[in-house]
């Protein structure tokens, strides 16, 4: 059999650490194409470029792997690579390792997940491996055999239409892996407030997570709080079939 | 009772004649503050700005309206809203009406729905309105009496939670509404390649939309194609719930 194709992008861009690890830990399973953002793009969720075209550049190629940078958002990666850039679809589309959680809500922010959920779209099995550490030495080691371990289940049993895995890893030693559903919770105190010299008043987005079910054990927020790898299959089908039917009672005639 | 508070935004900016007469008709209904992009902001999803700083400016106040400019992304105009502008937890929030279709999976794209899911993760009835005409120029006529039902409804019997509402109205005459859910399908051929005079490619985002069910008559593409408006209850949980038993079985240990 072929080895597998498997096309990498993430948010942090191209030349961060955390898709160097991953793309080395790919070349173990088969052939690679990165296609990464040429730059920092996080928090850029599904976000695309429409007002003005985007480019790519090849940056190198190898026996078993090539590399572009986009000018682009993950997801622009992510459409650009399918569309222009690799000659057949991939098996595998993993985005990451991101430098910083996307789980909870998180997920609907993150350009990594935004990428996942781009891949998934187009019928690839995709997945988003986060670590909840946003240093650049951020300590990856214990997270890379769990990473080899999910992909190569992912690439045996594929996964449900219109389903990705949304992988997130806790700082420091890892108890084991938890699959988990997306914690409720919100951020709060978002911004903070500066002046500038002219007087003008300026925001940085910041913020703290509230947990909403800090008890509840199925969340990927304590499988993370409490030492384990959270692995939450998300869904690109945003449609809450369950409130169909109260909906459909209103007066709407 | 005091007047319900509604918060809107959109993502073609403030000046958009969708958000001018979503803002008109919400007048009929609460005290409107309006805080929108200072431009256009399509398909910036739940993009946030982090990498540099954001402001805000009061356009215009007066009695039951205040509107506001804010130089990020629909997304950071609710956070901005709700944190800093707001004097209390509005009861409503909409976004639009969009010029473009948000039906399917450009749910997953759009500004105006990444606005509404900011919203409803919030904790506030969030409804996001769309027409399927891409021009400055639509008629939204037909429309404004459906969004005012739809409005008075959610205002009185709530959202379950985690929902929120993505609204799109066909072109031309109006049939009804049909409550629905996200269609399944995909974008293909999504870029026109063009040659700068310099020899180097770029690439501009288009794309045709391929319906993977266009018999199905519960989803949103089968309604807006008949004449209906559709209304899909969404969601922020983006959790595949049924996924999770499957994923367990898998070799992780």
């Amino acid at each position: 059999m072929d080895r597998p194709l498997i096309l990498i992008t993430n948010d942090d861009g191209h030349d961060a650490p955390g898709i160097e690890i991953l793309t080395r830990l790919m070349m173990e399973i088969g052939d690679v194409v990165v296609v990464a953002p040429d730059g920092a793009r996080s928090a850029q969720s599904n976000a695309l470029t429409v007002t003005h075209p985007i480019r790519f550049k090849k940056l190198e190629e190898k026996e078993g792997l090539s590399r572009y940078s986009c000018t682009g958002t993950p997801t622009d990666c992510v459409k650009l690579a399918l569309n222009e850039i690799v000659k057949r679809k991939p098996d595998l589309m993993v985005a990451g390792i991101n430098h910083g959680s996307n789980s909870a809500i998180n997920v609907i922010y993150s350009g990594t997940m935004g990428a996942v959920l781009e891949g998934c779209e187009n019928g690839i099995i995709s997945i988003g491996f986060s670590i909840c550490d946003h240093s650049l030495e951020a300590d990856f080691k214990l997270f890379e055999s769990y990473i080899l371990k999910i992909v190569r289940e992912a690439l045996q049993n594929g996964l449900p239409h219109a389903t990705c895995l949304n992988v997130n890893a806790p700082v420091g030693k890892i108890k084991g892996i938890r699959v988990s559903r997306q914690c409720d919770g919100r951020w709060i105190k978002e911004y903070a407030k500066r002046i500038d010299p002219r007087g003008g008043s300026y925001f940085w987005l910041t913020g703290n997570f509230e947990n909403h079910e800090p008890a509840a054990e199925d969340t990927d927020e304590w499988a993370l709080d409490h030492g384990y790898i959270s692995i939450v299959p998300t869904t690109i089908d945003l449609t809450a079939h369950k409130a169909m039917k109260e909906i459909n009672t209103w007066k709407l005639d």
